[in-house]
């Protein structure tokens, strides 16, 4: 009999996982926040992840439930534990992707490398933070930023003075320092129930206007030191957080060669989508190996190079599937990535992924491609 | 607004199309022929493909209809096309696929090279083909047979008498000569609507007991002409018999180095599978390029060697997903793709790919996965 992986929440993330889990023999089941969206194929169930009764119906017809976000509140996961339910990641892990102070924390005790950080209250907190740093600094909500939302580079402590009113009796918000970064890094680790565990080699991840637009495998010219650097890093975040899945790590490499821990993502994750393509085991294939508790596969690179470039929505009533003919017509080598949804200004609705032994060459190759949705 | 493919049977070969529809953006409906077949994610309904009105209401609501097999009646076909729809291949090339007589004809026509053949309406003209061809040939019945099935070598006449019995009036069977071959080959060929039309490199099949059993890619120590003349010759058969998606040209090598075409199928085909994991390319999103009229991707492989198992199904109470596990664990380096379909022996129901600079390393890789399901 098929073993049975419940996946919460409904987008692309879901949706790339359908294609590995029918090779493998996964029976994958997804609850979908609506109808029509990206994961829709494999949506079994419609309903709200934060309605326990919902998610509860919906983990009672499956082996093992994971999840497409980082958004099932901590009451609904654990609840599903104290059922019996195999949930992975589990909730002890999630905490440290849904809020970034206790990530903070946490990896202040495992000894990760970090930016200097501070749990705020106030504007007289931050604004001491901030003299202490050179007078700018990085706000962020704890919780629910994501694409450079929830995050606020600021010079002075008034500039967030709008979110401290905001606040909750007894929050805060973080602030970290501006770190003096050359580029930005991520590290994809993979990491059974039982503690085997897989890294990908690290990779650049190019950001504009705080979203994920190129990354790059392997991080070009990054030194053996800084390969092993990243990896440990990765590794030693998925244990002392007892991570299960995909494990992301985006990272700072700084100026004068530190790599610092910027966020986490518990799934497969928009820095890791060159593997699809790109190596032995794509990330989407991982995941699901990871969560269902089977042995892990092979991360190794089929090429010396692989990019890949996120395709944004244009003007709304544009149609993005109209443009694939000229998409793939541009790129023999271009593999296209659709999504599935409606397109937005700004909203990722697909990605280009290309491979080869030139990166320059390669490079042209997926942005030819990419071009064609622009 | 996504181009909807219908695919016309609910076999392997249609869940294989799954994982690439989704990422191309193909909005892809299967027509099954039972619930609970290999395509069942896919499939949009269940019916009998050769009931015209069945087909018909299935093939109104899709952009074009593709196959998973080559039985749909001509009749039904043909009937589509008068209707309008887009059917690729179409009848006039299917013919040749649903009809070893009329195919063996037509390549001759084409001038494609194949072993010497007559068609033969009884047992006196068999006996005088085998008398002029050494004593033994191999008789084949012209339509239905596959995987070995309606395929008999014989040393005389006789043993062929009940296939004559059976024939309908005016019918025959087709005769070959016993091809003394040192081995045997496939090429893949893509072909769009309008003509553009990419080659894959020359396979090396190994069969056993009339089934494909292992694919080598490329075929080991193939020289540069017999690359050559494979890919020509699957061309030449492309064009001239107007096939549109992919074609799979079966060939023998013979002990004096000629190349002749042994059988065709235009579909996706068992010595093509390896692309899915070794190529930039896989011929199941080929063929949905091919058969939606989308611009074709790019054949190179990802490494010097790809291998393909197929998995065969043991005793019928044996669950072929209990090993995955084992397979998985035996090679991390191995691609497990399962059907979906319950094992009965000598069933095809996976196969396994592997791929890597070293064939011998290969090979072993890809064996040890398959032992898993032995």
């Amino acid at each position: 009999m098929a073993l049975r992986v419940g996946v919460i929440g409904g987008g692309q993330l879901a949706r790339m996982m359908i294609a590995p889990a029918v090779e493998l023999g996964l029976d994958i089941r997804v609850l979908a926040e609506d109808e029509g969206m990206s994961a829709q194929l494999a949506a079994t169930a419609v309903g709200d992840y934060r309605d326990l009764d919902t998610v509860r119906r919906f983990a009672a017809d499956v082996d093992v439930i994971t999840f497409d976000h980082e958004h099932v509140p901590q009451e609904v996961l654990r609840a599903l534990v104290a059922d019996g339910v195999a949930v992975h990641p589990g909730p002890d892990a999630l905490q440290f992707a849904q809020d970034k102070l206790d990530m903070r924390a946490r990896l202040a005790e495992l000894g990760a490398p970090q930016p200097d950080w501070a749990r705020v209250a106030d504007v007289a907190e931050l604004q001491a933070f901030l003299d202490a740093h050179g007078g700018r600094g990085v706000v962020k909500t704890p919780r629910g930023g994501y694409d450079g939302k929830g995050v606020r580079v600021v010079a002075g402590a008034e500039e967030a003075a709008d979110w401290f009113a905001a606040l909750g009796a007894g929050d805060a918000l973080l602030v970290e320092e501006l770190v003096p970064f050359v580029r930005e890094l991520a590290q994809q680790v993979a990491r059974r129930p039982g503690g085997e565990s897989v890294s990908y080699p690290v990779v650049e991840t190019v950001q504009k206007d705080g979203v994920c637009a190129e990354v790059i495998a392997p991080a070009p010219g990054v030194d053996a030191a800084h390969l092993e650097e990243a990896a440990r890093i990765g590794r030693a975040i998925a244990e002392g957080l007892d991570v299960t899945g995909m494990l992301a790590v985006e990272m700072f490499q700084t100026e004068d060669g530190r790599i610092l821990v910027n966020e986490l993502a518990m799934r497969p994750h928009n820095s890791g989508h060159w593997s699809q393509d790109g190596a032995v085991t794509g990330q989407f294939e991982q995941h699901l190996r990871a969560v269902a508790d089977l042995p892990l596969g092979d991360t190794s690179p089929h090429a010396e190079w692989s990019v890949m470039i996120n395709i944004l929505g244009g003007p709304a009533d544009a149609g993005m599937l109209d443009r694939v003919p000229a998409a793939l017509a541009a790129s023999p080598n271009a593999k296209v990535h659709t999504y599935g949804k409606a397109p937005r200004p700004g909203r990722k609705v697909g990605h280009v992924n290309a491979s080869g032994t030139d990166l320059e060459a390669v490079l042209a190759e997926a942005r030819a491609a990419a071009a064609a949705f622009a």
